[in-house]
């Protein structure tokens, strides 16, 4: 039958796409379905265009630190250009024919379960064709972002990571709602691309409220530096705009209120199950769809439906979300061969998902932060280094400012958390996660010799703090 | 006896440095001796120099890759006067006491072992002082380049990488011996401040021999697009330079001489033992001191003598020096105690050091080559991976090349050596340095998942490419 296959995944993101491959690699047959663009939300309106936006003020941000470099003002029609190149003009025509090639089969329209085992699909001409799944359907519709329920907020149709992402032109005055990764980046990026006043409205005490303390300390004495202004403890109570697309002004709980001519919400995202037919399958409408560590509903019998990514609440990062992928696609292919394949489970979710957040600087983690860690129990030691100090930090330009945060199990003698702060700081993660990961013992890291002179000395500084 | 000390080290460079920090703290008294600048050849004439000259050229790259970015020339005297802040303008000062601070003796003077455990300093103002050692004598004189035994070359008075990392002004059209790491990095350097013309004259046939054939081919490429002449299977047969600092003709086994403003060699190093007194303790005069894996002079009875650093001739890397000087100051402190410390040996260095080539692109490696792991008899499989393919490296720049390659022990699974060449690829170094290093087996590393957009994701697609 045309419509049976042994896996329906229903959303073709970068977590649907990897379950897919992975479980046609494990010999099964495969549909995928997407009403939007296959590529997903990561590829069109978040990780990429983002970091297409961020890339040249991060760079430029470099550049200003060296001595004898004389950059002009940055071309922001030439770095939007470069951002729709990045992904593909909304053209998903490479994504459908890699889909195509796995081999699987690409449908579009709008999926929904119908009942165990069962897929309706809305089709874009209005039609309909139902799938059904031998072996199992996968979730992986990833999660929309949430507005909040403030008077007059809907009808001011803000900007979330969505439109943010695709700006054709930068706003003169930006408020951005949130204090989270989607708004600290947005915020830089567009101020950095043009925006004049950018005002950052935070509920809580602080940046990156979720990361270890110094990382949004840091990042708010750089977005003070560039005159971003970052506002704790506020919220907007009310907002207005007449005319959509006009001026937007922020009631705040006290003060004069904030004029802007474009709203940025960035509060927070909620798992996409809306219209998803959980109720059919017997679990609830509205929440993330909660799995086990081989990514299989809990709450569904005969373990037939599995979820990926965002949608199952676990940790909204795109890269854990395919990690999660490719378990799940391996644990499919095993199960329909009557194996369990318990190697492949999530196991990483478990260490604390590493996480980069592409400002300047650069901020980045993995494992748990010195209070989670306290907080779980552990007998915890933290020890810092102010990665300033290091020589390959001071070659890197003037003024380089940084900050490492290690994490030990004092009773394992391992790490259970890594942060960086600092300029260029991203690709220092890698390193941290394997070390996280892998558990490898303090006393085997002091062989792993940093390499002279690199940032990444920053590790030998940390384990000589520490004693070693 | 203002005159005895636990441990006398000969030569203040990162290495003695180091000995001296780790001996004093297990409780030990120390002098160091050093003719020349506290700090050593790394932080002059070395290493730092070297980056602080490289970092604008790298960075302008970078910029040259990311549309939207303008950047006006490089201001050449801004970039030396950086290089020149970098080096503490040839002041130790700070070094001098940073060492009074550890604490320990500083002595000015040039010395020579006298026997066993006993140094003989000429001082600078041309007075003696004999030092007596109660336990360890540290040899930590590094090494200096070795200018080959060619007619007229000695005359010529070339460059090496003292004379080229102090540069005051940059050659019109230089000549470099070598391919090496300071051969590749000193070229691009003068080249990318100003050089017209740069040949580099290789005897063997390719650039950065020791590493993945890759690797130097990925930067010959990168040195024929920005018009850097390399030249394989030639050699200078003959200088001429008739006036001191005029110009340099080389003549070469076939095809018409080399002319020149400027000469650099860059042909290797030697261990820096001449004048050291090895004679007296009964050693080779000319030759590198053999250590075991405690850095403990093997052909001295009782054990007295140590050697770091280059000057041992295991691996000539500021990073290893410090490491094995790390090992050597714990080792002396604990013998001193009756106390062996079996785990502080020299690890690292069986794995295969780390190493950072700064060029564009950078170059780095940890642990065996491909070849080497065949070589010393491994069952291999190597995997490459094209890193313009990785998502976070295409969002980087335009026309971003680079290259992976993973060498996996196939009976244990584990990670033998790993090489990246890519713009910015120093800092992805130190996770493979762990991996290799901790011998974190595949199985567990698939678990380190890299962050997404980053670089580090080429660790997902090395491990995929491999099969898992």
């Amino acid at each position: 039958m045309a419509d049976e296959f042994d896996v329906i995944v229903i959303g073709a993101g970068p977590a649907g796409e990897n379950v897919l491959d992975r479980a046609v690699r494990g010999g099964l047959t495969a549909a995928i379905v997407e009403d939007r663009l296959a590529g997903g939300e990561c590829s069109y309106w978040a990780c990429v265009p983002s970091k297409a936006l961020l890339r040249p003020i991060d760079l430029a941000g470099e550049v200003r630190r060296v001595p004898g470099l004389d950059l002009g003002p940055i071309d922001v029609d030439a770095v939007l250009a470069r951002r729709d190149e990045a992904i593909g003009n909304y053209d998903d025509t490479g994504q459908v024919r890699w889909i195509e090639g796995v081999p699987a089969e690409f449908v579009r329209g709008r999926g929904r379960l119908d009942g165990p085992k069962r897929v309706r699909v809305t089709l874009d001409d209005g039609g309909e064709r139902v799938l059904t799944a031998r072996q199992a359907v996968v979730l992986a519709t990833g999660s929309t972002p949430v507005v909040p329920p403030v008077p007059g907020m809907a009808e001011a149709a803000p900007w979330t990571s969505h439109e943010v992402t695709a700006a054709k032109e930068i706003p003169e005055r930006l408020a951005v709602l949130g204090g989270g990764v989607v708004a600290c980046e947005m915020a830089q990026a567009m101020h950095g691309l043009g925006a004049r006043q950018t005002t950052v409205l935070v509920r809580g005490g602080g940046l990156l409220g979720k990361m270890e303390p110094f990382a949004g300390e840091m990042l708010a004495e750089s977005f003070a530096e560039a005159g971003i202004e970052v506002r704790t403890h506020t919220q907007a109570v009310r907002v207005e705009r007449p005319e959509p697309g006009g001026k937007v002004t922020l009631h705040l709980p006290d003060g004069p209120p904030l004029e802007a001519d474009e709203l940025l919400v960035a509060t927070g995202r909620r798992a996409a199950t809306r219209g998803l037919g959980l109720g059919t399958v017997g679990l609830p409408d509205d929440a993330p769809v909660e799995v086990d560590d081989s990514m299989r509903a809990t709450a569904v019998s005969e373990g037939w439906l599995y979820a990926v990514g965002d949608v199952n609440g676990r940790v909204l990062l795109t890269h854990m979300g395919k990690y999660q992928a490719r378990v799940c696609g391996d644990v499919i292919a095993a199960r329909a061969r009557g194996d369990e394949l318990p190697a492949m489970r999530d196991l990483a979710g478990g260490y604390g998902a590493p996480q980069v957040v592409f400002t300047d600087p650069q901020i980045c983690a993995v494992g748990r932060t010195e209070e989670a860690a306290r907080k779980a129990g552990f007998r915890v030691r933290a020890v810092d280094y102010d990665m300033g100090a290091v020589t390959g930090a001071y070659l890197l330009g003037d003024g380089y400012r940084g900050r490492a945060r290690a994490v030990v199990d004092e009773d394992r003698k391992v790490l259970l958390g890594v942060t960086f702060a600092g300029p260029g700081a991203a690709e220092l993660l890698h390193a941290a996660t394997i070390a996280v990961t892998a558990e490898v013992p303090l006393d085997r890291l002091w062989h792993a010799v940093p390499s002279f002179p690199t940032v990444s000395e920053v590790w030998l500084r940390l384990l000589e703090t520490y004693g070693l």
